[in-house]
Order: C-alpha cells, then sequence, then structure tokens
C-alpha cells in the first residue's frame, strides 16, 4: 500500500487491508465452491459470500474516502464477516479454511475500528 | 494478500493490487481535493476519478472471481486510469501527484493483464 | 418493473425503487453541484451523496437477492438518507430539492422495511 | 421515475431503466437458480449473472451522473448482457426465461446508448 497522506485515513490502513483480503478470499472461494461436486450442499454460503464481498468492498472505500459513516459500516461488515466466517469454517476445503480466516480476520479489524 | 489457491487467479494478483492501490489513492485525492480552496477548478478530475474508483474496485472483483469478462473490464480500466493519470498529473498537490503515479501504474498493469 | 417471481423479494419492491430514484437523484444532483459556482460551499453535501448513492445501490440489489442482511443495510440506508436530506435542503436549487425529496421518501421506505 | 433536470441524462432514462431492470431480474433469477435441484447444471450461468449484475448497476450509475465513460462501459454491458440472455434461455424455469428476456431488452437498450 502506499504511503498514506492523511492520518484520519491511515488509522483505517489495517482494516482497509483486511476487507480487501476478505473480498478477495470470498471471491475466490466462492468460485470455487461453484465448481465442487456439492454446490447444492453450499448455496447458503454461497448467498452469505455475496454480501460478505459487497460489504467489505464498500467498506473499503468509505474508509479510504473517510467517511462520516464508515464506523456504521463495518459495524455491520463485522456482523456478516462474523456469520460468513461460522458457515466456510463448515467445510473442509482449503478455499472455505482460508475464506473462513480472513472473515474473522476482517471481523475483528472492523470491531476494532467501529468501536 | 493471502497465498491464492488458484492459478488461474494468482496470475492477476500484481494487476489486482494495483487496482486496489489505485481505488485507494483516487479515494483519498477525492476526498482532499474536495477541501482545497480552488475546488472549483478540480470539478472535471473529480468526477474522472470517480470514474476510476469503480472500475479499479469492480476490474478487482472481477479478477478475484476469475470472470470470463475481466479482461475486457480491464482494458477499459486502463483507458480510465490513463485519462485520470493525465488529468491528476496537472495539479501539484501531493495527494494529486500520487493518484497520478498509481492511476498510471494501474494503467500499465490492466493493459499487461488485458493483453 | 418486471413482474417478480418471488413473493418473499415482491414485498421489498417499493423500498428497491426508492432505493433506485434516490441513487438517480443523487448522482444527478452530484454532478449538477460540481457545476455549481459556489461548488466550494457544497463539498460537504457532495461526500454524503456519494456514501448515499452506495448504499441506496447495494440495498436495491440486496433486496432482489432477497438477502438476509437486507434489513440491516437498509436501516442503515435510512440514516444515511435522512442525513443527506437535511444537507440537500438547505439549498435552493431544483435538483437539490428534488435530490432532498428522493432522500425522504427512500429513508421513509428503508426503515418501512426494515421495522 | 422522477422528472430529469438534465437533458443530457434524461435521453439515458430508457437505457438506464433497462439496466435497473436487467440487475433486478438478475439477483431475482441467482436466488431461484442456487434453490433449484439441479444447481450444479447453472454454475456457469450463475457466474455469468453476477457479472451482469454488476455491469448494469454500475452502468446504470454512470449515466446518471453524465459520465464520460458511460457509452464505453455500455458497450461492455451489452456484450455481457447478450451472453448471459443466451445462457438463461436453455433454462425453463419461469425466473430464467424472464432474466433472459430482461438481459436481452438491455442489451439493446446499451447498445442503443453506446452507439
Amino acid at each position: 500500500m502506499p504511503a498514506l497522506i492523511d492520518s484520519t485515513i491511515q488509522k483505517y490502513q489495517a482494516c482497509i487491508d483486511a476487507c480487501i483480503k476478505c473480498m478477495q478470499a470470498c471471491e475466490e472461494c466462492l468460485s470455487s465452491c461453484l465448481k465442487e461436486p456439492d454446490v447444492a450442499a453450499r448455496t447458503q454460503c454461497i448467498t452469505m459470500m455475496r454480501d460478505c464481498i459487497d460489504i467489505c468492498a464498500l467498506s473499503a472505500q468509505w474508509m479510504s474516502r473517510g467517511s462520516d459513516h464508515a464506523a456504521q459500516l463495518c459495524q455491520l461488515c463485522a456482523t456478516i464477516c462474523d456469520a460468513c466466517a461460522t458457515h466456510c469454517a463448515t467445510y473442509q476445503d482449503t478455499h472455505c479454511k482460508q475464506c473462513a480466516e480472513q472473515c474473522k480476520q476482517c471481523a475483528e479489524e472492523c470491531r476494532k475500528m467501529s468501536a
């Protein structure tokens, strides 16, 4: 990441990075889940990951712009990341375990950020 | 960034990172430009950055999911990043110079990716 | 709007429509504000509209997909639409008045939806 | 939709509406496909709809803001809508047929818009 100009934004960098990693892990996991033979057993998790991707991407943008509402969005992001982590952790695939881990870390950073 | 599962996606990582850095630099620069006393002289650049933010964020997502249309989106992303870099490079502020640099790097990565 | 298949989603249609109208009114108002001679006095409102656009667009998508988290997102959407309406209502331009009106209506629909 | 302020944007209204309807039809169809017993046979179509949703939503936003790059984005949107329509038309479910129809109409409007 580039050196940041504004210290108000700089303090969010750890959370921005966690959101981006989580977005990417969910996108990869979702694509991989769609190719698994038991995809029919994963549809609830797929739906959950779609929400998680959207809110992680938006949270990263709002923190980057120093939005007044970033903390509130990150609070909801934490809730969704937690739910997504719980879902993903029930599967044994590497992509699911990795996704669950990124979701957990993102939830933690979002909670710290919005505290 | 986490170790990537899928080599199809892994090859996009440099471009994904460039898109995310560019999105963030544009968000920061836009917020800073809105606070400059000569904001009225920067409105065309602000409009340009908004498009740049949107397409960088989406390109990063589509590459992460291994979308069939990622290359086409990155091609348009390169065009917009180039235009945005040209605009931002006309200003002397640190945030504008930094934004121009990230846009240029992103355009280059997107061109390589979509080649 | 097309006849909707799923009654779970159908009940959200009024709120989806309000979110889309609000997104569009904010995009138009933001573009118009950037062209006003006193743009420097409108930058806080511009920043507010950017958040409003993002969350309205996402709320419409989450309702359309019947997301489990749509109500929570709409709750935040209502808060942001209210704040945006208050800001926009302080300006006399037609585009600002129209934007304030759409924000108010969207806030109301989002509150009903998330109740 | 509200009476539009700016004639530059007004001329896009038919295309904006088509993009929003298509986004919504794809979101609904995707959610429904995930619940179908033969979801494993629909994963390529699901992936296609995800791209279609994203680009329709963004095209509607860029037209609403009167972006210089709206025509280029709509050109890519038309390509993706066409591909999505072809995929969805191979299924017999009402939600797939409806989605295919909206994709076809959106592709047509996007082609007209970007001509």
